[in-house]
């Protein structure tokens, strides 16, 4: 067990994230009856707003589960058993997916990258123009993969996709960048968009989503993998009296009610730049350091987490683990073949400057305790660069 | 939307029931890393002490999904497309699982009851002892159906299953029995137990259980329907550490670890004994009033909730409404066929004598505001029969 802890937890993995006093506060009102006229109202209003999160006008899915379940959901709504799929591993959490989408039956390709750049376009051009027969069903990529800190750019991947003239469905993974940088699912042309509670939402983690396009829909009444519990029809049918199908998690729901009205009154795009400002000072605490960031590219880099990779022969874990007991500061690990290479800061949600700061000084302080290499000044670049966005 | 309601909400649907302050203090606490040091202490405690509410030595499988969730994961973990499963209609909650298990590819027989009476073992011994090929692979009933106040003899169905000689495993959903009726996954030979959070673990919902014995788990390396996210495998292969494949429903488990040190703070056997009495009382009511109980055998009437049937003529959610409306008591509707001429009682779940009197006090005047025939003392008559238990 760890020590005895003082003061206030920071949470600083990429998510879970702090879930802010409102929303706790929301949630923890008794739970009602999910068939009663009060019901409907928090149902309505929950999948009326969630559309605008993920800024699209056609239905989002609401389950209880977490992101691995909508992940799941996305797969088996809209294929059929040995489909083709082909998926793009930007990171632990690409290669999750393709893990997942392998169990449940699915021919799944997984186009290799380096875990330190996005998506290319041109790569899944090509391998779209290769399929001549056109057997590929559906194309997957994460949006921000949580484990390395990249995003991906979506519309280019929808533009590669329509210069290769294929028909394959866009699936896209939001979870860690929904709430916190700017994603159109609409707009950019996305066919089943996943996304979870615990990021940008600020909830805890239990609810998860697919926002669909009518492409999706049309798909879904073909599609044969087996489902019932993820089925968007059964969904479809009832949401529109404002209920679920069954039991849903009420009291997420709440939280989720709260999250929407959150987000909206302080407007999504200063939400987007409140996480653009609050990255760009953290990786400059990094560059100041003098320690290197996973992401290769500066248009690639997360907005909603950073991926900081250790000098060799200093292990991540074994940092993370100082940090957390001396200063109870929570930061991500490295997954996959990151492990103890890499840790993440968590930089989303419901996060400001001073926490940022805290969050810094912690890892700086854990720099100088673990006797890892480093230069003195991360915390001062960090607070320069969030003075100077100021101005 | 309702009128404005002063006082506590009485939430007397047969679950989700009313959740107690305790548990919701404990759920609303900050969402912790689930990776952290901290996570594993309650990752261990939740999932030992659930195994004392089952009943079982074996694992149990705690799933971020509501009880629909665990139906599909019984059934995706330890059958493969095609298999045949004997299923009881023994109400409409039954009837669901037969749909649900249809529409995963399996080939279910609904073995058809009256929704009156619980599933006879007799007619489950015949099905098995006609099955001469052994090609039936699972039976499955509801131990206690939400939708009727039904309990079926468990302990009597394992021996028809016996008498019979049958391989077949053995599924029962114990969603609205479990923490409120005696129920012993070991003891009586079951092979795989669904639960659910939001009844008489007294949880909101969004979290859902597979117990499973050592036959389910071996035949789970057999069942060739496709899964990822119920994959019972991957859950024990990281349970054993504590912690949990992917992302937990954190705050719910602040709440599970709550409400599995209540019950065992009050002990089983007076949890189930209260659950008695209370159940004992309610019927007491509904005879006095002149009202028919829907179950019709004494040793089947369920201890977690009642359901009542009206007169012919009187519409049974015209009078919930009336009830909720004017006395903010929410009472269960009649599902499927029984829609409109039932509704149902709630008493499982954190329930007492004050609150069931306040439940039936507003029904009694509920149905004198209806103008349903029924005699006048009903509460006098459940008062009469909890001061006798007393003595």
């Amino acid at each position: 067990m760890q020590r005895l802890q003082s003061g206030r937890h920071f949470l600083q993995i990429p998510g879970p994230t702090n879930v802010p006093d409102r929303i706790l506060r929301a949630i923890e009102r008794p739970t009602i009856d999910h068939r009663g006229p009060e019901f409907k109202g928090l149902g309505f209003e929950v999948l009326e707003g969630i559309k605008e999160i993920f800024q699209t006008k056609q239905p989002v899915i609401i389950y209880p589960a977490s992101g691995t379940g909508a992940w799941e959901a996305a797969l088996v709504n809209t294929l059929s058993p040995g489909d083709r799929v082909l998926m793009y591993d930007t990171g632990h959490f690409s290669s999750t997916w393709h893990k997942l989408a392998t169990k449940l039956g699915l021919d799944a390709e997984l186009l290799l990258g380096n875990w330190r750049e996005g998506a290319k376009p041109e790569a899944i051009e090509q391998a779209l123009s290769e399929d001549e027969n056109r057997a590929i069903q559906a194309v997957c990529v994460v949006h921000n993969d949580t484990a390395t800190g990249i995003t991906s750019d979506i519309p280019a991947i929808r533009n590669a996709i329509n210069r290769a003239g294929h028909p394959a469905l866009f699936l896209v993974d939001t979870i860690s960048s929904l709430g916190s940088m700017d994603y159109r699912h609409d707009e950019w042309g996305v066919d089943v968009t996943v996304g979870g509670s615990q990021k940008g939402l600020m909830l805890p983690p239990g609810l998860s989503f697919n926002a669909i396009s009518k492409k999706a829909l049309a798909a879904s009444s073909e599609a044969k993998l087996p489902r019932s519990y993820w089925d968007w029809q059964d969904m479809l049918n009832v949401n529109k009296q404002g209920v679920f199908p069954y039991t849903p998690a009420t009291n997420l729901l709440y939280g989720l009610r709260e999250s929407i009205r959150m987000l909206l009154e302080e407007g999504l795009d200063q939400v987007f730049s409140r996480h653009h400002r609050l990255a760009e000072a953290t990786r400059t605490a990094v560059q100041a350091w003098g320690l290197e960031l996973n992401a290769i590219n500066p248009s690639e880099y997360s907005n909603s987490l950073t991926a900081v990779v250790l000098p060799p022969g200093h292990d991540a874990d074994a940092f993370r683990k100082g940090v957390l007991e001396c200063f109870n500061v929570s930061l991500g690990s490295g997954l996959g073949r990151l492990n103890g290479k890499v840790f993440r800061i968590g930089h989303l949600g419901d996060f400001n400057e001073p926490m940022l700061l805290g969050t810094l000084g912690a890892i700086e302080m854990g720099l100088d305790l673990a006797e890892i290499p480093h230069l003195p000044e991360g915390v001062r670049a960090a607070m320069s660069n969030l003075v100077e966005n100021k101005r």
